[in-house]
């Protein structure tokens, strides 16, 4: 397809370039599309091949909107009928979180759908990348997510969990399967594997290839403090440890048709939970074989206790975080005799998109 | 609690009366506390004993910021700190949608959960009432809530339901249960039942109670065209028909423990999904036994065919809808000899609270 290209006056990454108001003249290839979560029938926003995201909203009375995404405010400008419109820089391939912001007002994109991270429910994106089909929803037999509400004695509290089950499950009734325990980073919640990570889909789609073993995951929130986000300094492991160990875990086994053995149990998290996963399975090596480390903590051979017992070690990054860090960490891993191994997020850096694709290794790798 | 009163100024009301700028002293009641439905964290939105709603935002630079719910508009007051606050008038008890107008921009207020309703993801809130422990979160056993994508090949899609199961489904693997197809209304979509709707909650206490038999309930899209929302005058039940009896019913008797005939599965809706479940029952009587009207369609005698096998038919609405044409409707059905009740709900209008109130009335009578 033939690209138009216009060039538009836009006051754009000025404040990422330390610029209060820089001028530039930027040429914009014009193939800007609806993403597949904007809200349904909704024209904005936009992403085109470059990556950029366009949106649009009616605000006659405004002053000044700005798109703000990837800690960068882009200015919007505004047409006869009172429309704004604007555009980011290219984005990174796959998933980011954004908000408008109008006179002052930091406010969700009506057109986009919403999901949980940074904090908030608020606007997200997709930029397409040459791997989406990983995540695509295919003409395959998918799995279920359950949603569930596990009795927490120690919070005192019903807890929600959500839990893929497998193709087949259903069917299959005297089959029992392993189970992956998954976290999410921190200022997210037990929705964002789900939503933005799309774990299930890619698990369906790995089952339907032949590529993966077919597991039950797990997934909850990975905090105790359930009103406001806490300080991570502060945090300790303790309360949500014996939520998962204590209550969930016999939850799912007494819920689900599950292998609740160690050698058939694994734990894996991102950001935040890649902490939460190193500190669980070190406080408790009995419980889980499988560990995997997402763009955050990273194993050195001293720290893992029980090592007979540990079937594998998987930590990962985005190539614009430390991938020599997860290299080498993990090539000492191997020299110890431990079964790891390390895969790097081409052209992604502390976002979800490492995170699929990381989930998408992984599982390959699992219970084999 | 003793309540404070203060009196302040406010621009309220005045679209709703037609005037343009009118000012009132109106006493607000000062017991306002956070909802259940705010953003984890969220101090707003709040509401007080009247079902007044008052929010805040912070939007510095903004001219006018109106809280906008109910089809009325009420002026939001700004501070010295560029925070502007604002109250509705009372609402009725439940659950409504809202939204926030800044400087002529319609957006969700970032202090709130959001809702589909009004053909959107939006703002959503609740104000108290005195039957709200029929759907809280209570210590009781709860029943888990599926997330299926089953495979239409009418549409050519795989389509999301979710899939209520009550509690003991998962151990008691020998018990086979009845099912009811409950369908939300025009520009709602298979969340609302679940999210703003409660119904997972609404069955776990009525089982818990004794009130209720267990039993499956399935909620789907009511409506073929994805994308946007077409008008509900040229609207053909053909294609949904064929999703739901031909696909989904099938896929549900295949993958859950149903009880798979005629005489063990309902149909309800509101709005136009009553309008829908009438069609699609006098069409297929084969299907369905139990038939569930909420706030829309009404059975006249000579319209039910079949009437040895229909088990009952449910008709309900708000007391501020029109409650002597349900009580008139229903009586003719019995008169007539069909198994029919009526409900209606005091104090509601055409909104969630209505329809929570009639699926709990509704639950109780089915399949006995």
């Amino acid at each position: 397809m033939k690209q138009k290209r216009t060039t538009v006056l836009i006051m754009a990454l000025a404040m990422a370039a330390g610029m209060h108001c820089a001028q530039a003249q930027i040429a914009i290839v014009e193939d800007f599309k609806p993403t597949p979560v904007n809200q349904p029938g909704s024209p904005f926003p936009q992403v085109n091949s470059e990556g950029r995201v366009r949106t649009q909203i009616l605000a006659p009375d405004a002053k000044r909107v700005q798109l703000d995404i990837g800690a960068v405010k882009y200015e919007m400008v505004k047409d006869e009928n009172g429309v704004w419109t604007g555009e980011s820089a290219p984005q990174d391939v796959g998933f980011h979180y954004y908000q408008l912001n109008i006179d002052g007002a930091s406010v969700p994109d009506p057109g986009s759908l919403f999901f949980f991270g940074a904090c908030r429910w608020g606007s997200g994106i997709e930029i397409p990348s040459d791997d989406q089909d990983i995540f695509a929803l295919k003409n395959v037999p998918h799995g279920h997510v359950h949603e569930v509400l596990f009795p927490s004695k120690s919070t005192n509290t019903s807890r929600r969990a959500f839990i893929y089950t497998p193709p087949g499950y259903e069917q299959e009734t005297s089959k029992r399967y392993p189970v992956l325990y998954l976290q999410h980073g921190y200022c997210e919640n037990e929705y964002s594997w789900p939503m933005q990570g799309r774990a299930n889909l890619i698990m369906d789609n790995l089952i339907a290839e032949g590529k993966a073993n077919p597991f039950i995951i797990v997934m909850t929130y990975g905090m105790t403090n359930e009103i406001k986000f806490g300080g991570l300094r502060d945090f300790d492991i303790k309360p949500f440890q014996t939520v998962l160990v204590d209550e969930l875990i016999p939850y799912v086994d007494t819920h689900f048709r599950t292998l609740a053995d160690q050698k058939h149990r694994a734990m894996a998290g991102l950001s935040m939970g890649s902490m939460e996963t190193k500190t669980i399975v070190m406080n408790r090596p009995e419980v889980f074989s499988h560990i995997g480390l997402f763009s955050g903590a990273l194993f050195q051979p001293d720290e893992v206790k029980n090592k007979a017992n540990v079937k594998l070690i998987f930590q990962s990054t985005g190539s614009k975080e430390r991938p020599d860090a997860v290299k080498q960490s993990t090539e000492a891993l191997k020299q110890a005799g431990i079964n790891a191994a390390w895969y790097v997020s081409e052209g992604t850096a502390h976002e979800f998109h490492t995170w699929r694709r990381s989930l998408h290794q992984f599982a390959q790798l699992l219970f084999k």
